[in-house]
């Protein structure tokens, strides 16, 4: 196995940036501000600024755009709203940054069809308010209003996975532009298809790697007819997690039930000006039709009161549940807040679901250790959950010992039949997770993928895959 | 673009068969019979007799046959049951058939996980009777009791897709043995997971063209506390997929949805002793909880009613249900008995579900000005249906005249989103399809992975991807 060219980071070469600039006009930016904006995501890795910036209008623009940089053998990193929690935006490598803020119109919606084309600056939260009126949504909701080039670069999930499935079970389709310039359509509307390697599902999930999204055909859902939500506290996290494994192992189709621990509620009631119990707890929400989602309610009740769950709260009016979930979306800034001025190392692992318990019990044991702040949050429906490994970034020893811990959950996930990164991405931080989580052989056949696609390893390098 | 290397049938290298014989010894076989079944499948077809047939009984002896084969340059066809609508098994180059059958265990069941890892032998069927007791099931159900290494390899799907999914979606994680020797664990156990490339999803309907699968990691679900089935008779077709067309777009989650025309129906009382009206009609399975399966069923039968549904007949016996879907799962083999010493050419679009009921009614004036005989049945919840068309396979006017009906339907489902195949693959008959579909750039992709996992062309050569 050769290792892969990785571009040394030298800076532009004066008749690119003349180039791009002669095309794009004052959509090329080489503006320290505007690259220090590119250059810096919600990961705890250092900023890297790109070299320039550039906001493409149409799939054309970007093929020029790769063209250019495939001339001049300059990097390209897509860029979204800026929401990774892995440091997929820096440009570790130096080259351009493509944001693709002007490419957010929604191109076509089939409601009939219950699908939606869209271009990838386009966020979630746009996205939902477009298809207001059509009696369907789009229910993936990783927290961030992230753009959904980048969720499905990322394979993204969050809070609604556990019903409507993620990025990869989302994405019908793409239209992508390869490192030759060449544009691909991928996929289609029917809803299965035998045709073909699946080349939809081998990009969702590579993390700008191996082409640029320019269009994503999505599966749209319709809205429940009825949706309650509910907010129960539990006398310690194994009882809560025990009611999650055994809502999921009687097949309760529950919408959402993320798990909070008691430090993490005390920083959401902080941040948010909520007064919810400071205990672990479960926020679920059900959708269906009226009877169905009270017959689910009624299920998972009767299992929370087994495990001691108490104050089973109700919040059946919309502004209500709009509030839980917000809270509940502000915990990564709630959490940050409990010591100003920290950064954030986010874990991400994810479990089959009857290892849950264990793995959360170990993990929490780990922190103790540590005698660091790492409050724990988590779409358990899944299996995935999350700490939030608070460091001063002026502290050296502290980043060691989280890096520790970082490594000691993850090496409790893989031993489990886990993975490293259940929604975030590998990214920067985590590629030597990646190796130890599929071996060898699979990361090489990656690596092989990554050289038929994009063999002079323009898109994005040094993500995802370790040069070895 | 390189034209890839086709290897050219020459037969045997003497030395190959002696190394084979004495690592396999009776495992190995040249007996023209043994061929004879390897180089025959269920589609139009006419046979292609491997050179040899092997047995492996673990992934080391997999490794052992892909080795000598790279050695003497020998192409390898993986071989579950032969069941093949498309001449996947059929061995065009030559080479040797490895068949699957003595790798038939199930390795580990994990019911509080609702996953299985299973050798590629083991038949679905199988793996239901195995799973007895388990509160779970496998519902991916291509009619055949094909193995679930060939249904992960043709992304197949069948009647319960509608609501369960496909391979795609329902294959975990895989073993896999590549054309280097080396073997490889893609996926894992975890729900989710956003470490690197997706090779799971880049191998499922890879037609083995990529790999030998020697291990699969399925998605199993909890079997329905009730079930009930129910057979609805329509004045005409039209009318049976505006019922379909409107059950999905109301998101009832009906587990089958069937469409049988009056031909089809003529053809299963004949072929299965039953006494069903002989008019265009719909069978239908609830799956859920007892109030919830009837709530869906008196949704249907409402929208039934409105399109002049008559006869809205219940199956809630076990037996009753079970002879119904024997009877729909033997369609096939009832078609082909209309006229005896027939061959069938099966067609396999699929469409967006708003534009099912133009596809289908076009596709029938195209059968009727034909004058052939081609009985249409489908999984219309899809938006997928088949037509059978029946022929004389001494006649070449009438393969003829069905090969150019067979590509009018193809390029109608094209020009509304389709694709060429829901659920067969691409396998011999449909590789201009394929572009046809995908478009140059994006098959030419296909082409790159194909060269990243398999430079020399050893595995299923001439399947999937054309010669270019």
């Amino acid at each position: 196995m050769n290792t892969p060219h990785m571009p040394a980071h030298a800076g532009l070469p004066p008749d690119f940036a003349a180039a791009m600039q002669a095309r794009f006009g004052a959509r090329f930016s080489l503006a320290e501000a505007v690259r220090a904006h590119h250059g810096h995501d919600e990961s705890h890795f250092p900023d890297a600024l790109p070299d320039a910036v550039v906001w493409p209008r149409s799939t054309a623009e970007v093929v020029a755009i790769i063209d250019c940089c495939r001339a001049y053998r300059v990097p390209v990193i897509a860029f979204g709203v800026g929401s990774s929690l892995e440091g997929h935006v820096l440009a570790t490598h130096g080259g351009i940054s493509v944001d693709f803020a002007e490419m957010n119109s929604i191109v076509a919606v089939h409601a009939e069809d219950m699908d939606v084309a869209v271009q990838p600056g386009v966020t979630r939260k746009q996205l939902n308010a477009a298809l207001h009126g059509t009696g369907l949504f789009f229910p993936i909701d990783p927290g961030a209003d992230a753009s959904l080039g980048g969720m499905a670069a990322t394979r993204a999930s969050g809070t609604n996975a556990v019903r409507y499935g993620t990025m990869r079970e989302n994405v019908l389709g793409l239209e992508a532009v390869l490192a030759n310039g060449r544009v691909m359509r991928t996929g289609g509307r029917a809803r299965k298809s035998s045709s073909g390697y699946d080349l939809t599902r081998c990009l969702v999930g590579s993390e700008g790697t191996l082409a640029l999204f320019t269009e994503l055909t999505l599966r749209l859902h319709p809205l429940p007819e009825a949706v309650s939500a509910a907010v129960c506290a539990f006398p310690d996290v194994d009882s809560a997690v025990h009611t999650v494994i055994q809502t999921i192992q009687l097949g309760v189709p529950v919408a959402r039930i993320e798990l909070l621990d008691a430090l993490t509620v005390t920083a959401i009631n902080r941040y948010s000006k909520t007064s919810l119990e400071e205990a672990p707890t479960l926020f679920f929400e059900f959708h269906g039709s009226a009877p169905g989602v009270a017959e689910q309610a009624r299920a998972v009740q009767a299992l929370a009161n087994e495990h001691g769950g108490r104050h089973f709260e109700w919040a059946t009016h919309p502004e209500d549940r709009t509030r839980l979930w917000q809270a509940r979306h502000d915990t990564y800034f709630a959490c940050l807040n409990l010591r100003p001025g920290c950064r954030g190392i986010t874990t991400d692992v994810c479990v089959p679901i009857s290892r849950l318990a264990d793995c959360i019990a170990g993990t929490r044991e780990d922190i103790a250790a540590t005698g660091l702040t790492a409050p724990i949050v988590g779409h358990v429906g899944d299996g995935n959950f999350h700490t939030l490994i608070l460091v001063d970034p002026g502290n050296r020893d502290e980043i060691a010992r989280a890096e520790v811990l970082n490594r000691r959950i993850v090496e409790r996930a893989l031993s489990m039949d886990g993975t490293c990164t259940g929604e975030h991405g590998i990214g920067l931080g985590k590629q030597d997770f990646l190796l130890a989580e599929h071996g060898d052989t699979a990361v090489d056949a990656m690596w092989a993928l990554k050289r038929a696609l994009d063999p002079e390893n323009l898109l994005n390098p040094g993500k995802v895959l370790q040069a070895r």
